[in-house]
């Protein structure tokens, strides 16, 4: 939960993530869930603006990736460097994005390279769920680390 | 100049959108551009947030397909369907995101498709700029018209 606080407040400080009144709902191994209320994000058909899928699975990427490598005692910035969005279905509902390292990633090499090489980069996945359980879009997004 | 109040007025009607502070600045022909403060949009590092580049890209996009059909007399609908978004340099200052169809993309031959089947998909490629010149963001995105 302490990190979830913080990153709560981390997300709270950035000006465009405050207006997203997004909050931090799990935090499991190599997954991070993120919630917003449709009130905040509607476009003009009544569903979730496409800007504010993406912008939740970046930043549920984002904070994934942030949280790992602080469990992991190291202070590093983390960037986007890429992203493919794939906008499946129109979403009615309130948001919930949840970002997961892809499969072929092992923390462990990552934070052996970081720690020779002061940078390296993590492959995430990310969706924002349906209330049936599909997906209104996904993402595949790769975030870059470089130490402090 | 009358298109660029309706679509500011259009924007300004959705939260996410309104939050963003942006301004549609000029469109002409294919282009569509837009501004917005980097005060609305500065992430903890003190640039734009990553999110909020792609989410004006997007709108860039989405409001230079809607404008040039309205411009063509087709009531339509428009949705991103998919984004290849690759962030290129930090943005210190305010954004500027302008939006342009693909050069291979010919409007005659998308409205007779659009009038004939009643949907069709438009290449849009945007990108923000650096005050140098440069791109802080691009993104290739495809979007979707269907006919109301």
């Amino acid at each position: 939960m302490e990190s979830l606080h913080w990153l709560d407040a981390h997300y709270a400080a950035m000006p465009p993530v405050a207006a997203m009144r997004l909050s931090p709902a799990r935090f499991a191994g190599d997954a991070l869930e993120l919630n917003a209320p449709l009130a905040s994000h509607v476009n003009d058909k009544g569903c979730a603006f496409g800007g504010s899928l993406v912008s939740l699975m970046t930043l549920a990427g984002w904070g994934l990736v942030t949280l790992r490598l602080r469990e992991a005692g190291i202070e590093a910035d983390v960037f986007v460097a890429d992203t493919q969005v794939r906008y499946l279905a129109p979403l009615y509902a309130d948001l919930q994005a949840t970002a997961r390292v892809a499969e072929h990633h092992a923390w462990p090499d990552a934070i052996a390279r970081l720690r020779a090489a002061g940078r390296d980069s993590v492959p995430v996945q990310a969706r924002v769920a349906l209330p049936d359980g599909g997906d209104a879009a996904r993402a595949d997004a790769r975030f870059v680390a470089v130490a402090r």
